[in-house]
């Protein structure tokens, strides 16, 4: 049984708490997170079936470090955010796993600090890795491994087309869902309106199947709703925006080499995940159906823990870990 | 640029050795095969572009241990034939990979042995692997990796249908095409003519998703052509055996957790690998046009090398060697 650090109580934070102690691979025996309506809660406040011993705390002074197997953060998506409390866990030579998407593939927008954070955990034996459904696995990891099969790759193409609607209610927001085109572009051009870490998969890909990208692009775009439809921010009517589309292209010179589309969109109805591999083999790999985004993130955040913990100290990615499946609880 | 020491050189071992080299990822620096008909040939007869001073010798005397990066084995799918040789490799403290079948779980048939192999690579700094495109990916690998944003797994099944009208003759052969019933039958009693690796791959997809296997079975049947056909081994004629059908089935208690079915058969229309989970989120995961095996053999192979050098010493499988994508040749 894992005994968990759980840092950032939001949604989702709260969504991987509760899987990992219904799941039965752990419990979370502290928790921190500065929210002033969060700190100071009973964490069974939060998380059904937690330690009613457990309070919220809003700093790291009452942790017990040494009875901690693994730190878990998903608080920012942000890295530069992220960094004081990573700094700070790998200093104790936690293991931690978060959600943060440029933590998935930090040396694109953060070279320096992700030296600083490998040397830290490295000199305290601690370990740091970045995961999730998106970045971290869909748009990355699993292209990559797709090509393990091949003899060559000429460019690699990933879709990731969701319907929204049974996403939480802050993906929702976050993807514009209820805006006009005004509040669309301020929100984007504010950055909070947007998919954090199509960069990070397209260098991820270019990295794992030895692409050169020399120059790359990302465009973000309202999806209109065709019809009337409810969503978790209220009803969405005909004509207004029900969500976004983004695209990333990475080139070599001139050569379109990896090309990531991704829509989120309340009532999108043909759902699914997709990788096409331009080389030798070809491949045309679909995930039917697609894969639901809060399940999976958590899932994978506490699927990744076992291979963490096998691999040596320093700053991980879902590249230098081993295989990640399906964790169980450990049994006889 | 890798440096390798080819052992094996039938079919397989002389695509891995070829595409080596046309892919730009290494050369081969040693060759050793014991087959009276290929010892003591040139390389370069059997492989084009090979160095022209590498001859194939019937054993290890003349090796240069130092200058070897990589061994790599294409000789048996029985792991007890390959034992001499992994030991003698691990002693050298060479990084082995292998398309032995038997190797890929090589804790279901000789669980003594792989201990042994274990130790031995330990001692001396060496790493084994045993990989393929099945056993070592389709089948095994690549099905527990998309457990990875699973928050449950009830129940996995995975199915291989080719069309083996591409694949190498001896592959052919070994699927027991042009055979008549009695003589299909007289291979499969002789364990001569089947497939190699669905209880391995059954095992290896237990381990990575913590079930618990209690009891395995394994069947197989031909598969007669429904129409005339070509094959490598000649015509195949209506109502002939064209190919093999092979299922396996894992139970824990009474109930059926994994389905592995396999088949390959001259003229299948619709070739295709495909995994379905049933839990949360249910995943169905389909290779549109399947994937073909000759490629992806030797192509896994080769792309699994720097994945296994970057791992401790000791013998390994695909869960314990980081993520594996297709290889490049290293550039600036």
């Amino acid at each position: 049984m894992l005994k968990i650090l759980q840092i950032g109580l939001g949604p989702l934070g709260v969504r991987i708490a509760t899987d990992l102690s219904e799941r039965g691979l752990g419990r979370v025996v502290a928790a921190v997170d500065v929210a002033a309506d969060i700190a100071g809660r009973k964490l069974s406040e939060l998380v059904p079936g937690a330690g009613a011993r457990v309070r919220v705390a809003a700093d790291f002074k009452a942790v017990a470090w040494k009875s901690i197997d693994c730190a878990i953060v998903a608080s920012s998506s942000d890295l530069a955010k992220c960094a004081p409390t990573f700094k700070l866990l790998l200093e104790h030579g936690m293991t931690v796993v978060s959600t943060c998407e440029e933590l998935s593939w930090p040396f694109l927008r953060h070279a320096k600090l992700a030296r600083e954070l490998d040397r830290l955990a490295k000199k305290h034996g601690g370990r740091l890795l970045g995961t999730g459904v998106n970045p971290g696995f869909l748009m990355d990891t699993f292209p990559v491994g797709a090509t393990a099969i091949a003899r060559s790759v000429d460019s690699i193409e990933v879709h990731r087309y969701q319907d929204a609607s049974s996403r939480r209610i802050p993906f929702q927001k976050k993807i514009g869902v209820g805006l006009n085109e005004a509040e669309f572009k301020a929100q984007v051009k504010a950055g909070t309106l947007r998919h954090v870490g199509l960069g990070e998969s397209l260098h991820f890909i270019a990295d794992g199947v030895g692409m050169k990208i020399t120059r790359w692009e990302e465009d973000i775009a309202p999806v209109f709703a065709t019809r009337n439809m409810k969503s978790g921010v209220g009803p969405v009517h005909k004509g207004a925006i029900c969500g976004v589309r983004q695209e990333a292209r990475g080139f070599e010179g001139k050569q379109l080499k990896i090309e990531l589309k991704f829509q989120a969109s309340i009532g999108y109805e043909d759902p699914h995940d997709r990788v096409i591999v331009v080389g030798v083999p070809p491949i045309d790999l679909v995930w039917r159906g697609g894969v639901q985004g809060d399940i999976a993130t958590s899932a994978i955040t506490l699927n990744s823990i076992p291979a963490l913990q096998a691999s040596a100290p320093g700053l991980h990615t879902m590249a230098t870990i081993p295989l990640v499946g399906c964790a169980a609880p450990r049994r006889k």
